[in-house]
């Protein structure tokens, strides 16, 4: 039996990432083995490739480049991590995947959706998501929330590239319907309920 | 005025990092302005990639993962060295390029033409090199003379590996008048002699 595979999306600050044990339990409860993962998710090679988009410094990376490790590092998660859990039946939960490439390199940083889709099949052919969550939240409600905590390069990134980005979440949503919005300006326990509440129409999961 | 764009390429222990200076030093008698390099080319995320890929413990990488890596650190290796080199009049001498995926990762890890052929439009849409000398060889005897220092990932490979890797090479040289292929069976001054002519016929320079 093929197991399912969830993606969760959105700009920072949206809440997607502390909703997850949520969703991992209500589906635990219901009698699914469930592995939680984002990118890097654990492999060494994957790792040392978000080691290096992440650093600080004032190096700019070239955009092509940035893209070209966003797809490295994701081959290997997906070989060693993702595809096996499905294979094996699991419910994968995954932080961000081929759609946030999308937001951020095509929406934000102008890279071409055609390369994106391109390196999607080199990268991932047989693999969609079966069910992805975008939660959406104006970028300067979902900054204002993370500004306690030292701001990486991806969230030092300009309002207008993350209104960008946004928009391009959006935009991908309303063009299939492995997509449901989560309005995340809400209070964290109705985006939970939100969330949950997908995951069981898309499902059909029962207690 | 624009420069020119010098790839060398062969299997291991075929001699043609040896004769890069050689070259070099032939041009500049000429009144070039000569830039020798080889990827990763020195740039920090280039070098990073290497190290990655060179990493000799048993760990495998997924193929499209390394064809992913190697053309992320081909893009910050040509947009930091080769283009501005380029693009001053000068003559880049580079040790390997797409031409050594095609061998490597194509010809011999079974990676398809046409995926290396689509990275190589977005990673380098409007550079091919003008010249490629291809140092051709029997791999058993490349081996010999590499034999004495510490094998990498790479040269460890097997033997029938780089058989596939020596055919690629010379498919594509068949198919392509930018290369010259240089019997590097011959001794080392021999071959030197053959590719200071090969550059010399291609671009007419005179001392």
């Amino acid at each position: 039996m093929k197991g399912w595979f969830i993606t969760l999306e959105g700009v920072e600050g949206v809440g997607k990432s502390t909703c997850i044990p949520h969703i991992a339990s209500f589906l635990e409860e219901r009698g699914k083995d469930v592995v939680t993962t984002r990118e890097p998710g654990g492999t060494r090679v994957a790792e040392a490739i978000r080691e290096m988009l992440l650093w600080s410094d004032a190096e700019t990376l070239d955009p092509v480049a940035e893209l070209l490790l966003h797809f490295a590092s994701r081959r290997a998660h997906l070989v060693e991590v993702i595809e096996p859990a499905i294979n094996r039946g699991k419910v994968v939960l995954c932080d961000r995947f081929t759609d946030a490439t999308h937001a951020y390199q095509g929406g934000g940083s102008g890279i071409s959706a055609a390369w994106i889709d391109t390196l999607s099949q080199i990268v991932h052919p047989k693999l969609e998501p079966d069910l992805t969550l975008l939660f959406d939240l104006a970028p300067e409600e979902g900054l204002k929330r993370i500004a306690s905590h030292k701001a990486d390069r991806y969230e030092r990134e300009s309002l207008a590239f993350l209104e960008r980005v946004r928009n391009n979440y959006l935009e991908r949503a309303r063009a299939s319907n492995r997509f449901v919005v989560i309005d995340a300006s809400q209070s964290a326990l109705e985006v939970r309920r939100q969330a949950l509440a997908a995951v069981e129409t898309h499902f059909g999961t029962r207690a």
